[in-house]
Parts: structure tokens; sequence; C-alpha cells
């Protein structure tokens, strides 16, 4: 990590919420990392999960904590227990920092990874003075990430801690000839994204979800006429099922927890 | 503020707006600002502001002007009055810089800053010779913006002057054994913020908002089961009401403005 | 453009698409970004685009593109044809970069460019080893600018191309005495912005749309009471129509390809 670090001397944070912008809450945080790191550039990954939605956060947090360098600082923050037991979280993993509340939003993308070290942040001389028990992205998190960011150690935030809470995301069964899967999530686009490998799924196996039956697995959403049902293999390897220019989610009715037959 | 500046070499820029994003009018303020100081940062705070809410602005920036570094520039652009008589203002408050229209969007800020110098944007030397009556945002704004970010003195913008439009929040009162407050900000969670400071109220007192009886202070959320009312100590130091794992605003169905009542 | 990209040593990415940011498509985006052009700075311009709207992310990339500092890369990815025999372009134009498919959306921005140099982004060696079907945003649009922005050259993307696809706006006619023309784009605020050049409109003539008479271009909003329309020159030079603190869309019921007479 050392090595990491110091080939790339200018850090960067990502930041994900709940918290929308308009509040203000999100550019708290920013300022209380730019305070302590001030050369740190922050993304904006996204405000925009729904309230609460730990799994959502989760499943984002997947889609790209890897593809950026070695260093960078990944800050997430989807805390509908803020001000309870859950302990707040730094982690090094595949030489990333991944930052927030133990409460399973950090478990999706700690399972991709093939080891971590994990801190409870508890080092009160690195925290403000007051911390309130309503906003530990500002008086927490961001503090900690700050830290980080200005090159201090992940072992200055708090003991270590060997276990670290993981989201229960089902895992799809294979069951003979047929593959049981489910839906984890559904994107903007109206994408419904399952938790089966395309890889799994052979060249004349059929997928069906919500009962209606989506055909084998294709190469391209452009294969089918406007408007129809496909299934790909998706951004993240796994079985999607789209309309071409048009939503699946719309025209199925169906969404996260639908179950999805291969045969 | 020459110190604090030159101790911080990598300026800082913050947006907050109610231009949204998809029109590309934040984009091209930012391009105005990166073409005069090239090495900037610039954070996005929001631009999903209300249109023309400034009083929600003047709220948003009060969460996070001061947690960002000395020599921070924050601009504001909330500005239903683009063209007519307002004056365009930059100020340097607490070692930062706040820019935006004299209509009271930075009012709030500046009531808790300890001393200010604000001149009016005048110098035509620092605009573009050409400014539409309807953007000042990407044609006065954003270069004084970008022209303090190149480290460029306040004083060359325009004119001191000694007075700014204060936004006009009611005061809380305490009425003997009583305090009379008022909802001033619904957040994206629903949370009533009051402008009653918690540090005013007593182990014993009682909440009321919209008729409804919220019992005493509590430390957080999760004293309460999921779905309940619950007063607490917001982020701000006021006093909140919030519903567990849900929304206050939709669950009293009332919002800025409703009167509050401890006792 | 050599001379560009040297003057200013810090490259600046910006991101323009119909992804959200909720599902983390445009995080990954960036961290693709930074991982091969780790200084850089990434700036939002919006995700907020509607899902495969070419023609209102062209408009909007109308807006700012220009005015960022020579060497900035302009990323455009709002692609429904993703998978599909589009080509994938990077284009240097005015000394800055644009990069995304060659559906139109670039179009409108070139058409007002004086010169521009074109390739279809094909060289393998600077892609990834898998490209998806469906994300082309993370596969190749993004790999593409973080070679731009570690300084790498146009020509090494891929082969020269002489067209570029473009977006079919209509154009303004002038006939006899009158002009017409349409609404090209609806913005957050509800001004209707048409493709009449305010410099063609005399002094006395007036505004029709929606078969409401909308009275002679004004200088500004303040010139009518709250609530009434107004026809100005909006801030890319055309005429708008508006509502002074209020909608011109929801007032005229009447949006994008609406016809505008000027006589």
């Amino acid at each position: 990590m050392t090595a990491a670090r110091s080939s790339d001397p200018r850090p960067r944070v990502t930041l994900l919420t709940d918290f929308g912008t308009a509040d203000g809450y999100a550019a708290a945080m920013k300022g209380v990392i730019a305070a302590r790191a001030p050369g740190v550039r922050i993304d904006d990954a996204s405000h925009d999960i729904e309230a609460g939605d730990i799994e959502a956060g989760a499943v984002a947090l997947l889609r790209y904590w890897r593809l950026y360098p070695a260093g960078t600082i990944h800050v997430v923050v989807i805390d509908p227990g803020v001000g309870s037991a859950r302990r707040p979280l730094a982690v090094e993993a595949e030489s990333r920092f991944l930052v927030g509340p133990d409460n399973g939003v950090l478990g999706l993308a700690l399972a991709t990874a093939d080891d971590w070290t994990a801190v409870e942040i508890a080092n009160r001389d690195l925290l403000p003075a007051r911390i309130s028990n309503t906003f530990h992205g500002r008086d927490v998190f961001a503090p900690a990430a700050g830290h980080l960011a200005a090159a201090g150690a992940l072992d200055a935030l708090g003991p270590r801690i060997d276990e670290v809470r993981r989201t229960e995301l089902p895992a799809p069964r294979r069951d003979g000839g047929r593959i049981q899967g489910v839906i984890i999530a559904v994107d903007r686009f109206g994408n419904l994204i399952s938790n089966v490998p395309a890889s799994w799924v052979g060249r004349d196996e059929s997928v069906r979800v919500g009962g209606q039956d989506v055909g084998r697995l294709r190469r391209t959403y452009t294969v089918v006429p406007p408007g129809e049902l496909v299934a790909l293999e998706g951004s993240l390897g796994f079985v999607e099922i789209s309309v071409r220019d048009g939503s699946a989610w719309e025209r199925l009715g169906t969404g996260r927890g639908a179950g999805v037959l291969i045969q």
C-alpha cells in the first residue's frame, strides 16, 4: 500500500451517499475532506441512492470501486442507523480504501476482494471535538477520509477488526439443468440485473423472468427490434434483461427480488 | 487573507445553483472558471435547489461554507432577479469568498461571520465584452470566481459596499417558560429543521409541531422504534423533528413555516 | 494543439451522459479515466440527460464546450445504439477534444467549429482486453479520454475519418418579412429556446409561439410583471420565450418542435 500511495501523490476521494445535494450535506462532507487534505480531488459517485437503500449502494459501489487507481479513498454513507451502535469502518482492500458504516454497504465490494484490513474509526484525536448523532458523514467518515487522503495511516484511525458485515445477496443456484437466480438491481434504463454470471449460461439455454420467456442470451440490444425484450451479458458480467430503447422494468412490472430461471 | 491564500496554492471553487445540470448551464460556469484559473478544483455543492428558492439556498450554504478551508471560493447563483438592478456581489468573510447576487442568498452565511468585506462586481475589464441579461452565472459570477481563484484581489472586482441584503429568517422567541420557533427547512429525508437552538431546550421540555406532541429532545433516531416521531439536535445545532426510517414531513403533513412550540 | 496542451499541464475532462449517477455507471467512467491519467480533474457536466435523448445532449454540449480552456476533453455518452455498428469517435476541434458515439450527439458542437479532425476509436492496444456490448462509456470512451488526458496523441486512437454524423436541427427560415423557426430545447426553468438568432429580429417585430403573441424582444425578464410571458435574447444568442418567475412551457403547453413565427 505504501508503494501505491507514493506512486500517486494526488489522492482521490469518491463519495456515495443517499443525501441528495440540495440540503448541503454532501458539500459539508467535501469541505471537511478538503480542509484536511487541501490538494485532494473529490469525485461524486452519487448522492442519489434511495434513502437508506443499503443494497442499492452496495451494488453501485461494486461497479466502480476497483476501476479507480490504487490509493483512491471511496467514502460510502448510506447510514440509516447513524447514532446507533453500528461501527464506523475504514478498510484497505486491493490498495484502495473504503470508508463507511458497518451495515453491509461495503460488504459486496469486500466479498470480491482477495484480502482486506479493517479498522474501527475510533481515534478521537482525529475527529472533531463534538460529534453529532445525526451526521457521521460530516463528523466521522469525512474526517477519516481526509486523514487517509493526507497520507495518514489506516491504523491511526482505530483498532483492527476481523469481521465486517456482509450484504446478503442471494447466491444463484444450479439445480440439475436449471439455474435459479434473482434480480438484484434495476438501473436507470429499466434494465433488470440478475445475480447469475453470464458465463454459467449455455448457448441454447433460455432466460425466464417474471413468468415471461426472454429467449437466449444475445450479444447486443440491437439484435432485437426497438421495444422488444432481450437477455444480455451486462457490464458486471451478470445476465441482464432489457427492452431495446425501452424499460424492462416497466414492461414486465417486476423488479428487485424477482426470480430468474434459466434452462 | 493573503496568508490564507498563499498557504494553499490550489484554490477550490464550489457551486450552488438552481440550474439543474441537464441544460449545460452549470457546465458553462465551470468552463468559464477553468479557463481563468486552469488548475482550479471545482466542487458541485448542488444544482438542485428549487428554482428561485433563495431561502433554501441560503440554508444549504450555511451547512458547508465554513467547513471548507480558507481561500475557498463559494459561488451561489439562485438569481430570479437576473438582469434587474440587484447588485452582483463578491464578499470575503472568515478567509473564504462568497460570490453571488445581492438578493439575500448569501445573507444567512454572512450573519454567522464575525466580519466581512463586500464589493460590487463592476469592473468591466474582468468581465466578458458582452454580458447576457439572462445568465449572469456565466457572464458575471463565474468570471469573478475565476479571477479570485487565479489569486486576483477582491478589490479589483469593484467598489466596496457596506450593506448586503439579509435573508429574513424568523428568530425564535423565548416567552416565559415557552419557546416559539418555526420550521426553516425540510431536508431530503423529510426531517423538519427548526430555528430553535437545541441548547435552549431543557431536559424535561417537550417539543410540539403541527399540533402534534413529539416529546422531549432525544440523543439519536434509534432510541425510538422505526416509524416513530422523534425530536433531536440536528447537525446545524437546531431542534429537528424526524421519523426514524421515515419522513416527518410526510407524517405530519407540515413543512417550512410551520410553528414549533417548546415548553 | 501541442502548444495548447503544454500550456496547461493539468488536463480537464468533462462528462455528459444519460446514465444518472445512482447505478455507479458514471463513477465507473471516472475511475477508468483517473486510472489512466491520475492527476486529471473530472467535471460532471450532467448525467441527467433524458435516456437516449441525443438532441438534448447536443444542445447542452453547445452551451459549454468552447467555454472550457484549450486542451479540455469533453466526453459525451448518450448512446442508445451501444453495441451496434455506430462508430466511437474522438475529435479535435478548436483545441478541445470531443469523445463520444457517432450518432449526432457531437454534431451540433462540431457545426460551430471552424475546423476539426476526427478519428475512429479502434486501437485495441489502448482499450481493455474485454469490451462489453452494453457499456462503451466504461470500455471505449473512458479509456480514450484517459489516453488523451495523459497527453496521448489523437491519431494513436485509430484511423482518421472524414464524416461525422450531424444532429439535424431545423434551420430557421426568412420568408419575406417573416421568420419561421422552431423550439429546439426547453430548459429547467421552462424557458422555450428557439433556433432563431436574436440578431435577426427587428425592434418592432413581434414573436408568436404556440398560437400566442408574446410581443417584441425585450431586454430582461424584469420588464414584465411576475407571471407574464416575455421574449428575450437567451444566453445562446437565440430568441427565447419565458414567463417571469414561472414556466413558459407550463403556461403555453408547448415544447420542443413547436413553431415560432416572427414578423
